[in-house]
Parts: structure tokens; sequence; C-alpha cells
């Protein structure tokens, strides 16, 4: 068995994807509009969101509230086709990049990061 | 004192800034170069790393690992200047947009994020 030094290498330059859950099986993944690099999401994903995400071409997440898959557009028809995802170096951390479908967020907003802090308080971007 | 779906609302759609940490204290951050908007990495923030964030401009961040507090570059010398931070909906995660002083991966990569999933395997995206 590989020792901890050996499998951080093999993470970091290795070309097996290996992810690097948390203790509750979840990594963070970042999802990017690719034809504005906007930033749309954050979500986590475990392995059977990965495998979803992977089998169908869609985002597929894990919901920490409700602690199950979920499609992201399920309901409201707003699925983000992923195009590719990057993989960080220690691959605790994937970036989705997408083709959205409409507005990401369900407040309705484009993306969820949909205001900025300044001065201590919340201000809606400029969008 | 507010109800849950009083506060929810309140994250949502309110001008104060109330980050929902997860049971560790931390929430997640997206670290991107605003020139290229390119994502340069993902870490996480607890309430201290995002006061000092605030307080110097420049990105602080909390070790999961090490379990403390860590200025990114402190070592390196590559610090991320952050020029505005956005939030997300429910306020557990946070994007900041930052001007980097060098690359910022500790592998000497520009970003974290220098592979790409495809076919199940890994591969170095051409930058």
């Amino acid at each position: 068995m590989a020792d901890i030094s050996e499998l951080k290498t093999q993470r970091e330059t290795g070309s097996d994807f290996m992810p690097k859950f948390d203790d509750k099986g979840l990594l963070s993944a970042v999802v990017i509009d690719e034809a504005t690099k906007e930033v749309r999401m954050l979500a986590f994903m475990d392995q059977q969101a990965i495998d979803k995400t992977i089998e169908t071409g869609v985002a597929h997440f894990h919901s920490r509230s409700r602690g199950k898959l979920w499609m992201k557009g399920e309901s409201s028809g707003n699925i983000l086709k992923v195009n590719s995802i990057l993989v960080d170096c220690d691959q605790d951390a994937l970036v989705l990049m997408c083709e959205a479908a409409g507005p990401t967020c369900h407040t309705g907003a484009t993306s969820c990061f949909y205001r900025k802090l300044d001065g201590g308080k919340l201000h809606a971007l400029d969008t």
C-alpha cells in the first residue's frame, strides 16, 4: 500500500482520477458557464453524483440538506450540460465547465453569486 | 428570533452579510483571477479567515489539514490581492475576485486546476 506521501504525489502528478472526499464523502464542485466564464454556483458531489454526471453529461450533485442525489434543473428545467471536468492538484475539488439551459440560481438569478460584499454589506451586482 | 424560513429569506434577499458555515465552521471559497476569469483554486474559510481577508485585502484561508489560518502566499510570496468578494444565495460560498502575484498552485502551476478528466483519466491542460 502506498504511504501518504506517495499517495499525495500520485494524486498531484498521476493520470488516475482518485477523487479525495471529505469525511462526509463529499468534494466541492464549481460550476462555470463556459461561454461567459462566470461562476454560476458551487455545490457538493459524492461518488454517485460524479458517476451520474459522467454517465449523463448533465451536472448532478449531492444535496447536503436533503441527503440525496439531485440533478440540477430537475424541477426548473435549467440543466447544466457539462462540457468538461477539471480536477485540482489534490483532487478534492472539481470545476465543471458547462453550458447552462437557463438561469442557475433557484432565486431566478443567472448566477447564485448575485451580490457583492462591500463595506460589510451586500449589494446587488450590476448584471 | 427569526424562524428558519425567515432566516432563509433574509440570507437570500437581505443586505446583511450572514455567512453560513458548516458544522466545522467553514464555507467554500473560489478564487478567480479577475484578469483572465480563470479559476485558480478552491479553499475553505472560517470567520477568522474572512475577517483577516477583509482587513488586509489579501486572501486568507483556513487549512483543514493544519487546522489553522494561513495566508495564501505566506511562504511562496504568491499572494492573492482580493478586489472583491461575491456571496451566493444562501451565503455558504464565496467567490474572491483576485489579482495574483504569481502562480497559485503549490506545484508551480498557474491554477490548481491543471488537469482535465477525459475517458476516466486525467490529462494536462494545454496552457
